[in-house]
């Protein structure tokens, strides 16, 4: 496991050098809004997504500056979507991987044009011809993003997640329900991770099938431990508070399914994913790797 | 006038179909996000900058389903800057072509989403095959309405903005910087449209370059009747308030040069505007009127 922490943190510095590179230099009249995309997108971070676009690349053996273009634009979004949640409207949140959050460094107009600016960047930087030589495949990652991320995707399970909020009460909400919530907000984008690794390495139909699986697996079992952390996790270890989804009374898989059955059913979900990866032989341990790690995270 | 003024309602009505069934159906969980979004897309308006995409591309010749769904992605992206800029933490207007702004119809937290759902919606339009048959042109017009938007675009120049409204007082801006200013905020999507509808007619080089001189000027004009009206118009024409930018102490065209030199200014615009349309005879007509209709408007 220590050998895939070490991994996963390789990565992620490489990751950072092109996500720096291809964020815009603050200069001018308009610095300011460039200097808040920084902040946010540079402020650490596991860059899970990232990697899940990287390693999936790599089972086919490829890795060039597009699969590090392709993840910089995906973290774009996920960072974007961080900051209008954390906005006061929304989740009203002060504190992001242990530091202010954007409209609390900044302020909130400039946080909502900070995340405006990074979701629109994500789809420019797609468009580029380093990311992929046919203008297909590019196009193909851009509405794949659009949709995973979009009103039908991740906005779609935001949307969700607010209107139970102003419904209130955890009790008339089932299983299915979270699951389809948690599958847009969280999954969505977990999904097209792998996916858009999946597309750049050229996978086929059968591949992409069992990827996308594993992808779904790995997608709730992030938000199952992400519900159980909210219980039993600490803010020190965690970098923002705790114990907020009960405060809220929303409904999350802890509060419907239990601690203990939270934890079965993450680990009964592991272990299919483990399934998903079986064809793919040796070169997907860091894959492997990955379900523990998310299943297993403290962060 | 009166022609031009049917005609530019009779595209705004063609062009609202389109749009209405680009945009997606209120249903299930997430039926609110896509409710907001409908409210505020659907909501009237001149559509000027869908008449500049589809009149530049019939120049050409050029009129098909492609037309209208680039006229749909940019409006989408013009609505969506509509509803965060009207947020309270930006303008905090209430009210938006004569009826209640998104936030103040349903709630902030839903208004942050339904701006996100358009811009994300606008890329995935303009992925579709429909648009043009040639998959760099799709490429070319997303990077291109990516850049006009983002940070170096419109949302530049609402950072800015709100820049000078925190530094506050219009007497040490330039007319240079309200120029910068306006390119972005208000010229770069209007600049857009006319190069839309420039880049899917298949103009060449020569041609690109009129055009491009000609879009810049109705963006320059646009902004410059805008600030007239800010002074001179009437909420009740304009179906939003009047004279919001003197409150806040804005520097606007009118602050710097007055009202009458603001209307030189804006009347020497258009006499260029029109010189760059010397050499497409006859089938500019619409656009020629447009610079009239532009600098006439009384909302």
């Amino acid at each position: 496991m220590s050998d895939f922490l070490s991994h996963i943190k390789s990565v992620a510095r490489e990751f950072e050098t092109h996500l720096d590179a291809a964020l815009p230099k603050p200069q001018g009249a308009t610095a300011r809004v460039a200097e808040a995309m920084r902040y946010s997108a540079l402020g650490g971070g596991k860059r899970l997504r990232p990697f899940f676009v990287v390693e999936t690349a790599r089972l086919f053996g490829h890795e060039d500056e597009g699969v590090w273009l392709a993840a910089s634009a995906l973290e774009c979004v996920h960072v974007y979507s961080l900051i209008h949640d954390d906005l006061p409207c929304m989740d009203d949140d002060d504190m992001r991987r242990g530091k202010a959050t954007v409209h609390r460094a900044f302020d909130e107009a400039t946080a909502v044009l900070a995340g405006d600016g990074l979701l629109t960047l994500a789809f420019e930087l797609l468009t580029r011809e380093a990311v992929h030589a046919d203008a297909n495949v590019r196009l193909n990652l851009i509405a794949k993003l659009a949709m995973a991320s979009g009103h039908a995707g991740m906005i779609g399970g935001q949307m969700i997640d607010l209107t139970m909020g102003l419904g209130g009460g955890t009790r008339e909400v089932s299983e299915a329900v979270i699951t389809q919530l948690q599958d847009l907000k969280t999954g969505a984008l977990i999904h097209y991770a792998v996916m858009a690794g999946a597309m750049l390495g050229g996978a086929n139909a059968h591949e992409k099938a069992h990827l996308s699986a594993y992808a779904r697996h790995i997608g709730l079992i992030f938000q199952i431990t992400d519900d159980l952390l909210d219980v039993t996790g600490s803010a020190d270890i965690m970098g923002k508070a705790a114990g907020k989804d009960e405060q809220r009374g929303k409904a999350t898989f802890v509060s419907i399914l239990g601690i203990d059955g939270a934890r079965r059913k993450a680990q009964t979900l592991a272990n299919e994913a483990h399934g998903h990866l079986d064809g793919f032989g040796q070169k997907a341990d860091a894959l492997r790797s990955a379900i523990d790690f998310v299943l297993k995270r403290d962060n």
